[in-house]
């Protein structure tokens, strides 16, 4: 499993805590982790203890509040180096550590994934960076959106995938009517063990560098 | 089964309307995709007029029925030509329906996506098909699952990515941090008008093609 240790506890927190920006999006977090992403602000307030009204000092709304969320995980992903190594070199921890980061929120997934990044001026650098990287590698400009699209895509998908149980595509009541899928999969987790990864793992880097090595190549011809 | 009387029901529905199976997953895809994967079987069957212990001859549970309803849309989604087209062209144009068969349905991508896969037939059969062709086609048997699931995870994150805005890098309140993002983006749109795409579409089109390039790759060397 790939997920990161739960920074989110919030036992022992004074209840007269001073309310600010940093509480609110780490209650939101431990909330959207149980609820999912549906949870409502008056929950929210509720679980903080201040008026719903208190709140809107900080978030007018829900979609705030969640844009607020996903530039927090964007600063979590941080840089990469970037401005110092090709872009396909450093896309690949970045990759790394947003599945990692995203995957330890499920619950929230589907709603930071389908928002609109530009009231977040944390995601806008994030994507300036590679972008800026891109450029001056030589990389085409019309290439470039669909690229870093591609590359988030496949990260969120593998977010979402982690989370399934490990041996998800394993047959077993199924295993007759699946005579090449139940050999594909023994092959492959025998493969991830002898590369000591996680089969999640093995799997979320193959298909890294398959799609990085598949968009260089599409760069190089235009 | 049991009808109650009840106001809410819906229109044109006859009172006496035999449950079934694929009832019961109509609703629930109806109810999902205005409540989001967490609604309760309890909320299912007061939108279907039914007692709860109704929807157990059906569905053991909410994780069966979930697993139905990956079924269902598995169905949809269709056979592609595996047998008789190689894997890499066979799997262009079932990306392709994945995508908007699960882009249907936000709501319930993350549980659908994080459901252990085994207990449905109609999704063993679906890999079996894709697992069989590649194969045939020569490609390395420890890479076929991970490769079947880097599409499925490109796939998975695409079809909320398509949620998203359609100019969702598009910086406005924060073009002047962004000078190469923005660049890239208007250039990315240009291109996609050129095509006739949706920038969407031109993005998961071009993201798609560069995976299964650098998949293919991949494989040839093992």
């Amino acid at each position: 499993m790939t997920t990161a240790p739960d920074a989110h506890r919030s036992a022992g927190r004074p209840r007269t805590a001073v309310l600010s920006r940093e509480r609110i999006l780490e209650a939101a977090f431990t909330l959207a982790d149980v609820r999912g992403g549906d949870f409502t602000l008056a929950a929210l307030a509720r679980n903080l203890d201040v008026r719903p009204s208190a709140l809107h000092h900080y978030f007018a709304g829900k979609d705030e509040l969640i844009a607020g969320m996903r530039g927090q995980l964007t600063t979590r992903v941080g840089d990469h180096g970037f401005d110092a190594r090709p872009w396909h070199e450093a896309i690949v921890p970045w990759a790394r550590a947003y599945r990692q980061t995203f995957g330890a929120h499920p619950g929230i997934i589907a709603a930071l994934a389908t928002l609109p990044v530009d009231d977040e001026p944390e995601s806008i650098i994030d994507y300036e960076r590679i972008a800026a990287a891109m450029s001056r590698d030589g990389y085409p400009v019309h290439r470039i959106v669909p690229a870093i699209v591609a590359i988030e895509s496949f990260v969120i998908g593998s977010a979402l995938d982690s989370l399934a149980p490990e041996d998800n595509l394993r047959p077993v009541d199924n295993a007759e009517l699946a005579p090449n899928l139940t050999r594909a999969e023994a092959a492959a987790r025998e493969n991830a063990a002898a590369q000591r990864h996680s089969a999640v793992t093995e799997t979320f880097e193959f298909g890294l560098a398959a799609l990085i090595a598949g968009l260089l190549a599409a760069g190089a011809t235009g």
